[in-house]
């Protein structure tokens, strides 16, 4: 039992380096980037806040954990641009050699149910899934409207490509979802999006 | 329900003050401190992933929501080093205040849960909040082992105080309080904690 504990020590030592993985957004109250951990926080906060407006029945702690792994294949893969169209088609392979790698640090049945969670969330099928999904996308969304469009405009992004991104994220509320469409036409309108 | 949500999205862009919060803690492959928000996803992640080594039964998402929101009252209240004896003698009744205005934000259901959750951590007596305790303490010691005892040799911390400061934290768990007392003989071995 301590030899198990030992090993799941050497993964939580690890994953220290979401720490110094940055994202694009910019935090509300302080000119620098968000980094990945800091992120997973806040959306594993809001899974728990918002569940109740999740539209089919979920098991909080699921979404929670899945939250709380979701970026941690970047520590290898690095953290690909929402908007960045030939990245993100480079990501899926890097993404499960660094599942593989990384999990594979745990004891053997919890890097198996670790692989397969974040599976579950990158599939973003299951309930769950559905509703960590949007979250995910709440959260960038958030910062960005509390910073005047900082990461839309910093790369100029234009309304299709926002909308583009949204695509297939609406499933999981669509309470939560009519509140990122009201960020958005609000960012339309105060000019911090582009229109096309 | 959309009211629910917008006051719930209220709290969430508040907190976000608390990837702001810097502790004493470095991170272990970046010189930079750590702040509260990356401690909290730390945290939140170990408490499930070494769930089973609790010596009593406790509901994990429970341990998990407490993680998360633990350090939220520093947002106003500060974070106060854990070797600073006079400014933790201060402390409740600022956090007291800082909980009622922070978590006050949320929809007033919501607003009790969270006070609740938060003075059960803080009161560290049921089994879910023995286990958090223990791996509140578990982060920052594995930080410090990983970085040549960098708080304690900052701060010229005797082993006499880093003893004192786990006092009344082994209840959660024996495997994890025996594996922070390997970590303390080592660091004393190494030099790292001064002795006295």
């Amino acid at each position: 039992m301590f030899e198990k504990l030992k090993q799941q020590m050497d993964f939580l030592y690890e994953v220290d380096k979401l720490k110094s993985i940055y994202r694009e957004s910019r935090l509300i109250n302080d000119p620098r980037h968000e980094n990945d951990s800091e992120h997973s926080w806040h959306v594993a906060l809001m899974a728990f806040i918002l569940a109740e407006h999740s539209d089919e029945k979920i098991d909080v702690l699921k979404v929670v954990k899945m939250l709380l792994i979701h970026d941690i294949v970047e520590i290898d893969a690095g953290d690909v641009f929402l908007y960045d169209e030939k990245a993100n088609e480079e990501k899926p392979e890097k993404e499960q050699a660094a599942a593989k790698r990384i999990f594979g640090l745990l004891p053997s049945q919890q890097r198996d149910e670790m692989i397969s969670l974040w599976e579950e969330f990158e599939t973003r099928e299951s309930p769950e899934a559905k509703f960590a999904t949007i979250i995910d996308r709440l959260e960038p969304s958030a910062l960005n409207y509390k910073t005047d469009g900082y990461t839309w405009k910093t790369h100029d992004v234009p309304l299709s490509l926002v909308n583009k991104s949204l695509n297939k994220t609406h499933f999981g509320s669509e309470a939560i979802w009519q509140y990122i469409k009201g960020i958005i036409d609000n960012s339309v309108e105060q000019g911090h999006i582009r229109k096309d």
